[in-house]
Formats: structure tokens, sequence, C-alpha cells
């Protein structure tokens, strides 16, 4: 069979493939992002493409037809997973259809642990062989290393052995073993090269990876770098994914060579600013949520999505780089941290390390909000897990004018109570696209501060020009169509307010039906950690006021950022802290909330604004004015 | 580029591959055997195969035109390692050009072991995951063989991990894990598969692969089988091998390549003929002697050639299958065998191990002949080892009528001393080619005991027919030309008597150089153990009469066939021989000939015959007639 080309512009990139291929695979394969919310399926919309010779690419098809307007096919738009290559071509990628970049949060709070990386360096002069002292390479090697530093027992991989012989003569006997928790070599390199050891940290966030890259020498972090998840292309959320892997039998390996692929990108741009070479990165620890370390590992996630939920596997892994097609050596050792549950992954392991909620006499609330939201309760005595559905609507999803926290989202809402006139700010203070996740939660909390809302969520009858009606269902309009990008009204809707109400009402029960399991009360709580890209920009005092947050001062409530990649990078750093974050994984008790007889009442309860028995609440009931209270 | 197809006759196997590549390298990745003793440098001209259609392929070059006869060219004639294929082809290789079907013993001495192989399997039914037990997949595989079973602490590749939430669910949590060594899950599959569990035994010869399937649960090799070693058309002997390495640097993997798929075609064949799936075999061991080991393994052979001839390990290496390629299961563990130096192979630990000197009060004397013969001396207290360069004389190289023992050749010979009549046998009994080692050696033996040479291998003055001169030089006629397939005499020249003198000198020199350090005498000795194909045709007395052996009882002498595969056999079936093993490669001690004082005397009195002091000889003596002993 021909190759064939594929130009995808504006960046010019040229791909050489085999004809027959869908626009969007060999996108994806290439690593160029097109957005495909419905993951590949023809239902969303999103993935489209410009081609001017339509010659040389598969016919129209129905769900084209339906997705895109008469204007747009004459202007030559396909959908990139319904069109198919047949020869040479260019494919223009238009604005609507790239994956953006996103506001994230990549740093996250640290604690100092013990310096102890898994790694170091050994340098030897070794004897050079004669017909006297015929030992063979390795046992010169390994008694040297055994002689000179008390090594012993060391693991040595074919792989390693297959240049050994080479690598010992190059610089005449003269070498340094990298050497992988006193049991294995990593890397036998020529000369003296000890003042070089850097190892690699990395969250495989859903949206987003973020890496750290660590002198293991000095424990410092000499580079932060993140990009999008790839995954991304075949569904935003983790659960479209999953169903994208249950679809086709290579597409399991699709998402792993994707997310990989990520990795070996941000290594590459890190060590370029660094300026050394990837090769000198000699281990990674690697967190993620249960179906990211399920993708990353290639491993079956299929049942992570039906219940009980089960994973494949939640103890820490250390797999070979070369059995991930990691590009760094192929024997540097790959450190996943473990997993607590099916839906309490390695992710939340690392904010509890970083948070270090697990080693304080302090009782703790930690909370990392998400599509699911990982709660945790307890102290160094005894910790209480669990996962909480609150869905994608932070995330800017069912929400009419919802969006993500990308540049032009209003992320911040004050509504005055007397007038109801609204002031916002917007991401990079650009005139307003939609509203993002923090955006969202002010504007309730607002509403209902200014009585616009009652506690079920249902806008009271107010005479104000900002209530409206569209379609007959009333929306109060937080920007009006003179000072917004497209020129339609930005509003709030009945069926916005809803889906917040489910989604901080199932945050809310997750964490009171934990609170009590573990035994505590609003008042025994020390410390509430929020974790996580989300909750890093939500306003407290907004979460509190809807009620997502128990009602506990404010000053308690901690902003820790993104603790799931500095928990990953304790461990880079520090053997003991491995050891935790094994402990933690068998120690840390998983409730099931789907089991919990107070389950369905609390969640009931919990959907209320900010709760059903408002003094639970009792400085929420002091901000709201006399006629909020009697709504 | 397009792909072209290369028709192989008279087989009529089709490969197809991509243009621009030689004839001999597309043969020979497709495992289609073509000879080429100089290893495609076309020097040997071995390599003929018959193109008709010209237009296809390359010019003819300078080395065709010197090594083919005009006749030859214009009968298609071309050599394989000189032919690049630019167009479909049929490609025909004539029957010389073929590497032929040698003789060999397949079989060993084996003593019987303790049956504990390192695999094991244990078939249980898991609990079913449920919203009150929701451990993962690997918690709960492992619990329960803790549990069950007592196994704990298990180690678990990535590799099983991807598709292990499938396995476990196919047959409802029924399954059988497959264990290695009580250390690591080398499989887990789905039902009771406890009654098939099997092993393969192999021995990498330089000419010769030797596979046995073992049956695991019972110790019983129920199959063996043979394969030429496909390295061969890159050399028939080891340093061959090693300076094609040096030459191209892919050719070190082509070579691993070959071996290890004349291993996965082994396999195959036993297990097709137990009618069992290649699935089955859960371990595998290999001998081989060390270029063997290193090309097997991938490791740079280089230095084995350069004095001081250190191997790259000597050590037992345990390997995973997926890492060599073979096609058994990814976690099938290989254990290679450990070596103990350059000269001395992990084959020849086999023979030690099967030959059971090293557990023996008996003083030994163990010899597996070939183009490097390796000495062992001793018994369980201390062994003592050498290799001499013994050359490839034995295996009919440098002889002027010399061949393998393939059907055609002389392998035995009896001269009357009287009338100096000759008999001979021939392998297959057919019509005389050539003569093989065995062959050579009773001429020799004959020729001595006959007076026809005296003890510095001269011819003597004789007046016999079959005393000839060819270009001047003495030759004695075995077989007459009207006996021989080519109409021409089969003749023993003066050369090739001291080709074996050499041979055999070395021989000596390295056993009595041996036996004096390790303070054994003749009359020491209790046992002599031949091993090895070479050996096992061998005329015993023959030996001694030549002096390549010592002047020892025959009784004494026994022949014990492939001993470096039932070595590796009972390494596949005993953990405690394994262990054996290891310790022994670091016991026996390594004697290097070339820096022994007594080295450069010893070696000019063992090229006489059969020693220059005969009194050594005592047996030989007695044999020659009175002439003999004065000439």
């Amino acid at each position: 069979l021909r190759k064939i080309t594929i130009q995808f512009e504006p960046e010019g990139r040229k791909v050489v493939t085999d004809p027959g291929q869908k626009i969007l695979d060999i996108a994806e394969e290439s690593g160029i992002g097109i957005r495909s919310e419905c993951g590949g399926n023809a239902t969303c919309g999103k993935c489209r493409v410009v081609i001017q010779d339509q010659s040389r690419v598969s016919e129209l098809t129905d769900p084209e037809k339906k997705l895109l307007s008469e204007s747009e096919i004459s202007a030559g738009y396909r959908l990139a997973c319904c069109t198919t290559a047949t020869g040479d071509l260019v494919v223009e990628i238009p604005e609507e259809s790239r994956i953006r970049v996103r506001r994230i949060q990549i740093t996250g709070m640290e604690r100092p642990v013990k310096l102890e990386p898994l790694v170091k360096k050994l340098h030897m002069i070794l004897p050079t062989p004669t017909l006297h002292d015929i030992r063979p390479d390795v046992e010169r090697l390994l008694d040297a290393l055994e002689s000179e530093y008390g090594v012993a027992g060391l693991e040595l991989s074919r792989r390693l052995l297959s240049d050994l012989p080479d690598v010992l003569r190059e610089k005449k006997w003269d070498v340094t073993s990298v050497i992988w928790n006193d049991e294995k070599l990593v890397a036998v390199e020529p000369g003296d090269t000890t003042d070089t050891l850097y190892g690699f940290a990395v969250d495989i966030g859903t949206s987003k990876l973020v890496g750290y890259l660590v002198n293991l020498q000095t424990g410092e972090t000499v580079e932060i770098v993140s990009v999008e998840n790839p995954q991304t292309s075949h569904g935003e959320d983790v659960m479209t994914r999953i169903s994208y892997t249950v679809e086709g039998e290579k597409n399991l390996l699709r998402l792993q060579k994707l997310v990989i692929g990520a990795i070996n990108s941000l290594m590459r741009q890190a060590c370029a600013s660094a300026g050394i070479s990837t090769k000198n990165i000699y281990e990674l620890t690697i967190v993620g949520n249960t179906a990211m370390h399920h993708f990353f590992l290639g491993i079956q996630p299929k049942y992570l999505s039906y219940t009980p939920y089960v994973p494949a596997v939640k103890r820490p892994l250390n797999v070979r780089a070369s059995d991930l097609n990691l590009s760094v050596g192929p024997e540097v050792n790959v450190y996943v941290l473990p997993c607590v549950a099916g839906f309490v992954g390695a992710d939340a392991v690392g904010d509890v390390i970083a948070s270090g909620i697990c080693e304080s006499e302090e009782r703790s609330l930690l909370i990392d909000v998400g599509t699911n939201t990982e709660v945790f309760v307890g102290n160094s005595e005894d910790i209480l897990s669990c996962s909480c559905a609150s869905g994608p609507a932070f995330e800017g999803a069912h929400i009419k004018y919802g969006m993500k926290a990308v540049t032009g989202a209003i992320e911040k809402i004050k509504i005055d109570p007397g007038s109801l006139e609204v002031s916002y700010k917007t991401i990079d203070n650009e005139p307003p696209v939609g509203i993002c996740g923090s955006g969202i939660l002010d504007g309730i909390a607002e509403l209902f501060r200014a009585g616009v809302i009652n506690n079920r969520g249902r806008f009271n009858n107010i005479d104000s020009p900002r209530l409206i009606k569209q379609n007959g269902k009333k929306e109060f309009v937080i920007a009006w169509g003179d000072e917004t990008v497209t020129g339609k009204n930005i509003t709030i809707t009945q069926g916005d307010i809803g889906e917040i109400q489910l989604s901080k009402g199932a945050i809310h029960t997750g964490i009171a039906i934990t609170m009590k399991r573990r035994g505590y009360t609003n008042k025994d709580l020390d410390r509430v950690y929020i974790a996580g890209a989300f909750g890093y920009h939500i306003d407290p005092l907004s979460a509190k006021i809807i009620g997502m947050l128990p009602d506990i001062p404010t000053e308690k409530i901690k902003f820790v950022g993104n603790t799931a990649v500095t928990g990953a990078k304790m461990c880079l750093i520090s053997k003991e802290t491995r050891e935790k974050a094994y402990e933690l994984s068998k120690k840390i008790r998983y409730l099931e909330l789907a089991v919990d007889p107070d389950f369905q009442k609390e969640f009931v309860n919990s959907m209320y604004i900010p709760y059903k028995q408002i003094e639970e609440y009792p400085s929420v009931m002091e901000l709201l004015s006399p006629e909020t209270k009697n709504k």
C-alpha cells in the first residue's frame, strides 16, 4: 500500500500514514489535538475540520449532514471522526475545534521530607582484566560495588548487559553505576557522572498532566511543566473514555499511547529548559485517578464502570520505563502511587500525603473537588474516605452558559442584595464568553444571599429586569448581551441551579456521612483542606453559603492546590514517604456511600441551600437579610 | 516503497519484503538456510543460487566473476550475498548450497534428581466482589493465594495485570495461578489448568540446537527435537560469528533473532508432537558455550575474542521470555545456566552436572571435544578446568578430504599392519565422499599402529601402492577412486596428520597440565567421561593410540553423549540442581593454559604420537609391532 501525506494547518505539520484512516485518528496518533467530546462517535459535532479537496476523502455521512449546516458543508467543513483520507490532503483545524488551553493549578502544598531518593550514583575505576584476573565484566563490576560501597546482591537486566562490555571499556573501566533501591542496576555510564541525578513526578489529570523535574541530590523542583491530556479527544470525562476502550480492542492501547506520548513530551520540555538530557531522569513517580492509572498502565479499566467498581489493583507498582515506552533509560523505575478504591485513586493518596493529614493529630477534612470528589476525614489515627459523584457541572458541563476556566470565563460574581446589580470578573479580564465553575458557584451563592432564589433553589417572585423568561422558564441575567462576546445575555437558569444543587448535594452528603462515621461534628474539625485545580479557585464563603462545605470558620479552610503532584514529588525524593503511601493505601478505610443507611435521607437534605436544617449553618444565617430568611 | 515477493525453490516458500536487500539476508530472515561459510563476505563462494530472471536483481559483481565459472554465470548462478533483489523473483537454492543435516548426538547421560520444578500451578475459586467486599482484583487474588496456599509477597508484572480483570471474570473467578519460585506470578489462567505443566530445556550448539520438552509434574522428557543452528549461515565457527557481529551494528541482533527463531520453531515442533500448546511451557532452561550464550542474550560478544577472553557475565541469569521474543507466555522465566570462563561455558557446566563428577569422590576427568575442548579434572572436593584450542580438524576442516559427519563420510577405518589393506565404514553405508572426524582419528591411529607413520607423524619409507605422492607430497589412500562418489582417491595427507597432531596435542596438553595442577597421575583417575556430539562417535582406543586421551584402561572411559542438554534438563526440574550449578560456576577453578609455566614444553611433547615419552603409554606400546616401536 502507498503511504499518504496529511498536512495539518495552520501548524503546517505533515503526517505520513496509510490511507483509509479517519482524520481524527490520524491527528491524534500524531499528537494533534482536535476536540471530540463524544469520543469519535459522530454525536457531538465538535471535531469540525475544513478540507478543500473533497476528492481525496470519503463521502459525506449522515451524521455530518445532521451536525453541519449546508453553508458549512459547501465551505468544506467535515467532521474529522466521519471522514476517511484516501489521498494526500491538507486539513485545516479551525480555532473552535482546537483543544483550548485552560488555566490550571499546577503547584501545590508540599511538606518537607527527609531527602532519600531511591536512585543513587556510585563512581568507580575498575581493575583492568588480565590473564591473571579473568573475572567477567558483570562480576568485576559487582565485586567492586560490594567492596567499595558495600552494595551486594544487585539485580541486573539482560538489556543492561547487552552493551555493558562496551560501556565499561569506553573510558577504560572508569564508570558510574546507577542503583535503584540498593537492589537493581538502572544504568552504567562511562566516566564520572555523579553530578547529574534527576527524577520526574507526574500527575495524570483527566484534563491536564503536570510534571515536576526534580534534582534528586537537592530535592529541589527545577522545572514545572504541564500539557493538556490528549485523551480528551476520546472524551472529556473518565466514563466516556472507559466506554471508548470497550468499543475497540486497540482503544485502550491508544489511550495508553496518548498519555505516554504526553509524558514523554513533558519530560523533553522540562529537560530542555533545565539543559539536561532525558537520560538523566533516573526515576519517575506517577499519580492519577484510578482510571488514568489504568490507562497509563494499559490495564483493562472496564470494571471501574460497573458496580461494585473495583480497580484491578491498589498496591503501589514499580514498572520498568521500557515496558511503557517512556523515553528514558530502559531500566529506569516508574513508581506508581497506590490507590485506595475505584474512585479514590493515586492522586487522592498524593493529596493525603502532601496535606499531611495522615501525620497530624489535628482532625481534618480534605476534599479534592472534581467530577468525582474525594473526601477524607480523620487524622494520624484513622482516616475514612469516600467518593462523591459530584458530576461535571463545576467544569461547566450541563450549565447553559457554562464553560471551562479559560480566557473570557466569568469566574467571580457579586450581586448587590438591594439593587440586584451584578458585578463580575472574567479570566484575563476579557469580555465574557460564559461562566466557569467558580463563577456559577458564586452566582448561586449570591442569588441565594440576595433572596433571588429560595432554599430549594427556586426563583422567588422578585421584581427585577434581570429576572427574565426564556421559553417560559426563569433565568437571571449575569451579563447583558452588549457586554458579551456573542452579543447574547449570559444567564443562570433554573436548570443550572438544579445541576449545582445535585453536585454540591453529592459533596455535602459525602462529607456529612464520612464525618458522622468518623465520629466528628463540624465543631471537631481543626482544619479543612481543599485540593485540586477547581478547588483552588472557588470562594470559600460561596462554597459555604450554598452548602457545599460544612459551616466551619473560613480561617480553618486551607487551599492546598495540586497536592496530587506534590505528593508524587515527595515520593520521588523520599523512600520513607513511599513506604507511608503504601501503608496509607492499606490503612485508609473506604466508605461505600451507596450502601450507607443514611445516604438517601442525607442526600435529600443536602439538596437544599445551604441545607434543609438551616440551623446547621449559623454563619450563613447571619449573612442573610431578614427577608431571605423568611422566604 | 512497494513490497516485492521472493519465491524460494524447491520449497516454493514465498517471502514478501522490501526491495534492495541481499538474497542471503532475505533467506535468512525467513529461516531459509543457505550456506555461507565466510559470513556473507563474498569470499567462500558457498551461497550459490540460481536466478533465471536477471533483470530483477543487481548486476554481477567482481567477487561473483571470480568465484563462479563462466558456464555457471550463463546458467543463472549468482552468489546470494552479492545479489540484491529489485523486483519479484524466483530463487532456486541448489543442493550444494543447502545447509546439510548432520548426524548429531541429541541424548545424553542424565542422573536422577529430586523433582522440584520452580514453576507450580495453584487452582482457586475466588470470592466475587460486592459493594461490601470491594477488594481490587490483584489484592483479591493475592489474598486468596496467601490464605489458601500460604504463598505471600508475590511479584506481578504490569503485562500480567493488563488483562487480569478479564481473565478472573472469564470463568467467574475460577482461576489457576502459575507461580515461579514462590516469588513471581508467571500467568493466571481461567478455570482449572493444573494438569498441564511443561518446561523446555535447550542446548544451543554452535552447529545444532537440541530441545527437550519436559513434563514438570513427572520430570519425564516427552519430546526431543533438534535443528541446525541457523547462525551457521554467518560462519561455521564461533570466531567467524563474533567477527560478523563486529562488522555491522545490527548483526548481533540478527544472530540473536536467528537463534531465538530456531528455539521457537523447536518449541512449536515439540509441542505439536506432544499435542499441547507452547503456552503450556512455563519455564525454559538454556545452555550453550559462552559465545552462543552471549548471542542468545544479545550481549556484546566482541571481547570473548580478545585476550584475556573475559565474558560479559558468568552468573546464572533469569530473563523474561518476552524480553527475548520467545513465543511462550510473556512472563515465563528463562533460566540461563552459568558459565565458568570465556571458553568454559554454560554447556560445560551442564556436562559437569549431568556427569555428576561434582558430587562424587571418584577422581574424574571430563572432556567435551569440539573446536574448543573443555577439560575438567577433580571430584566433589575441587574441580579444575581449562579450555584447549583443539581447532576444527575434528569437524573435517583443514583436512584435505575432511567433511562433517553426514551421509557418505568415512567414520571408521582399520588398516591391516601386515598387508596395509584398508577397511572402512561410511555413515549410512553410502559410497564414500570424504572422511569425518572419527574416521581421520581412526586412520591416523591405524597408520601409526601399522608403522606407516612414525611418532613425529611423518610417513615412514614404506613400500605400498597406497602410499602415493601428490605434488611431491606423500598421501596414504584410504579409498580408491573407483569406490568413491567423486571418482577420486580419498587419502590422508602429511598435512592432515599435522592438523590432527595440533588438535590432539592441544587436548593432551590441557588434560596433562590440568591433571598435574590438580595433583592427579593417570593411575589416580577413577573415571574418564567423554561428552559431546563428536566424542560420542570416536573410538577410545584410537584416541588413546594417537595420545589424545591419557593411557588409562578403556573400561574406565564412559561416553556420556549430550550432557549439556541433560544438564539443562536437570536444572529445569530441580531447584536444588540449579543452586548447585551456581555454586559450581563459582567453585570450579579455571586454569589459563597460556600462562602455565609448563605449557610450551608439554605442548611440544604432546605433538608426538602418542607422546614424546612413549613409556607414558604402556598399553599403546604393547599394541605396536616390534618394527613400529623401533622406527
